[in-house]
């Protein structure tokens, strides 16, 4: 096992620098590397796979939902992107600007997209002409570049790869459906894909969206206690479609205004994943979105028969997982921390033993639980250990997220809280962009959402002691 | 049929005026729009179905030869770009430069990725240790710059959509394995795939990839006789690993120089599509890639029972096809000319009387064929039909290839045949830069590609009369 410990060794622990753990298992897990383009990373194929699966369980879902994609050109000129008011004083100082085509200076700048609302609304100026071409369901996949200047990998780069859905809608109501049925697609999908349960909430105006009316949130919690936005969707109101000369003939032969949302979900998921399930053995993946599910390790692989043996079950349980075979000549035990490390949920050991006995070893990745299986009945017990393993993962992140989720009535208690606990802080608010600011500054946290469905608890703000508006929950966050 | 007929009407005729026919058709089947982005496109829900389709298959196919996908930043640092002599002058003309993030000048400008080369090999540098390594085969799918002057959708705008293999190898005879690999893939995709023959070849010195030892390429005939290059794959030798030093410590102790491929396919394969099978009523297309490949049409749909027969038909046809209905209250007139436009293989038209004898009535686009079908034998019957059709396309287009090909063997015929006849034509050539300027010059062809496995006709350089080397087909393309 001394191959198994250097690996592991290799690990900054958790507890004791959890940013250096993070960024060694974004190297040691393989999901990325560094290159010369600073603030930008490459994503490398096992890091890749990750949001291939995370993209084709959204884009079926978005599909089933009647959404339609569409892509966009990645330049928006200055003109264009000046054209609404609050959305570019939002981005415009975050841009990537192209000025030069070859060695020819360009008429007119070029940004690259940071997002495209202003180019879905030229579009949709010229489709839309009646109430028969709504709704319009458009989303597309790509990247984007705004111009960070701390970058992490993950979390906060330069370019990053997300989906930006664009709808338009005839009624504010309906675009207000469009934009919770959105963040309830993610937020179902943070809570049963990635196993992490997230809180549902509105953001406050100085947290959401440049242009937007309202913004929604699903906020989740990491190891650390911190918050991480997992995804946002966005009630533009009619703001753009003014902007952009939008509007539709009714039935009512009224010419009106369209309605508008858009939403999104970005690689920093991945971020999320490995801060929300990770341990000092590597990552941990959910069944839904690990690359490969079930990892078949050869145990005295020279043995005759072995090798057969293992590969033929690996074939076997490849209709129903993803499987994969390390038949290399490494170690047992290297091989056990390598597939730890890379966060992969099931183990299936299989030696001549086991072969004798008509059976494998099933471990779990979370917590090395052992099954001895008979290999007649991996079709039925896999899909079973790894929903348990699901399960265990979203359990043990929902109970760290209630044990770090701490309630304070005023400004005292919440510097306490914030200074000495990490983790989410529920406290009433009066709506004041003041006290915002003011706890930003007193107590170090920004508010991350006033949550769906929670009940406040008092009747003043926490900050200025005013009668309160909402309740919100306030973190330090990604 | 009047609205029949106004839909029809809007198209130009192939015959009358070809390029208006091509930019009528992008349009009015809804696969680009434009905007204020000059030379770059919107591709539509219907243009990138087609486009999710393409690439579905492809990717499939890459990853079952064991490639995996990973993604680049879509920025080159210029000194990175500078590395490769070649590969600098070829592309440097063309790149869309950054300059600026948000207000701030950068220290470097950063080009917008217009092929991936560069950031491959410093990443290779970085990952590639030993024989252990390799080979390494990557690919990505993304949108690249090139700024191009003359723009036509699909066919050169200045961002596009692709996919970029690159590969290295231990050595030299496994990097030009995988290079022909890769082109035959390719091949096989338009043959099979899209009902388009090729002419598999390699290009002349003067039009390979810059950079590259070799680049091969398929070459296919549109309508009007010019060629297109359908997609290309390089072997790039050991160049680029001299220049940025990837070696690998092989069995026998001695460090190494990799050798390297790369390899494309991209959006313009959308403009084959239209201008190999389509035809006067609109786009004509292949099954494998139709986003729709049976459109529904009830007949008399306000009688009782119609719509619900039409709906139970296409949910059961849509376990083995992807079928619409189309319910909407225009006529079937309509509906007729809007599917024939944007070229959806097969159309089940199903009425009252139809459903009284218990069948449906099946029309092919290519040749508007009818086939009265049982309702029970649609699942046997579809996919014959699709597979004849699919048949017929890639027959028409090889027996237009072969009417527009022409033998010449000397310059006067060479210059004739160009200006009276569109195709390809077939011509011994003594291997020398002058000659193929010249024919460029006197005839306004191009060399397309020196054909695999046909024999040459002469021993005379079509153009100077010295001993020839290579046959070369040549034509004017796209």
């Amino acid at each position: 096992m001394a191959n198994d410990k250097k690996l592991v060794e290799q690990i900054t622990s958790m507890d004791e620098d959890f940013v250096q753990w993070y960024t060694d298992i974004v190297k040691k897990a393989d999901l990325i590397d560094y290159s010369s383009v600073k603030g930008c990373m490459i994503i490398r194929p096992y890091g890749y796979a990750i949001w291939e699966n995370i993209q084709s369980i959204l884009d079926k879902r978005f599909k089933e939902l009647g959404h339609e994609n569409v892509y966009m050109p990645m330049f928006i000129p200055e003109t264009l992107l000046n054209k609404e008011k609050d959305h570019v004083e939002g981005f415009a100082p975050e841009v990537a600007w192209v000025t030069h085509g070859g060695s020819e200076p360009l008429g007119e700048r070029l940004c690259v997209r940071p997002t495209s609302e202003t180019l879905f609304c030229e579009h949709y100026a010229n489709l839309i002409r009646s109430w028969r071409d709504l709704p319009k369901l458009y989303n597309q996949w790509c990247s984007v570049v705004r111009w960070e200047k701390n970058t992490r990998p993950f979390l906060r780069t330069r370019e990053f790869l997300w989906q930006e859905g664009h709808t338009m809608h005839a009624t504010a109501e309906e675009a207000e459906a469009e934009t919770l049925q959105m963040l309830e697609v993610y937020a179902n999908f943070y809570e049963q894909c990635l196993a992490i349960p997230v809180v549902r909430g509105r953001k406050t105006e100085k947290e959401k969206f440049a242009g937007a009316l309202a913004t929604y949130t699903v906020e989740a919690m990491m190891h650390d206690g911190k918050a991480l936005q997992g995804a946002t969707s966005h009630n533009f109101g009619d703001g753009f479609a003014h902007a952009f000369d939008i509007k539709y003939l009714d039935k009512d032969n009224q010419l009106k205004y369209c309605h508008q949302t858009s939403w999104g979900i970005t690689t920093r998921t991945i971020g999320a994943l490995i801060m929300a399930h990770g341990d000092n053995n590597g990552l941990v993946l959910p069944p839904a979105v690990a690359p490969i599910q079930v990892i078949v390790v050869p145990v005295q692989q020279h043995k005759e028969g072995v090798l057969d043996k293992a590969n033929e079950v690996t074939n076997k349980i490849n209709s129903f997982v993803r499987a994969k075979i390390d038949d290399s000549d490494n170690t047992p035990g290297w091989k056990f921390a390598q597939y730890e490390m890379k966060g992969v949920p099931l183990r299936l050991e299989l030696g001549p033993k086991d072969i004798a006995n008509n059976q494998c070893v099933l471990v779990r990745r979370d917590n090395r639980q052992k099954y001895f299986v008979s290999l007649d009945e991996l079709e039925t017990e896999i899909p079973k250990i790894l929903a348990e393993l699901n399960e265990a993962l979203y359990n043990a992140a929902l109970e760290r997220r209630s044990a770090m989720t701490y309630t304070v009535e005023n400004l005292d208690e919440m510097i306490e809280v914030a200074k000495e606990k990490p983790g989410f802080i529920r406290a009433m608010w009066c709506g004041e962009l003041e006290c915002e600011l003011k706890l930003k500054e007193v107590a170090e946290v920004s508010s991350r959402c006033m949550p769906f469905g929670e009940e406040g608890f008092g009747d003043k703000c926490v900050c200025c002691g005013k009668p309160a508006k909402h309740l919100v929950y306030w973190g330090k966050a990604y």
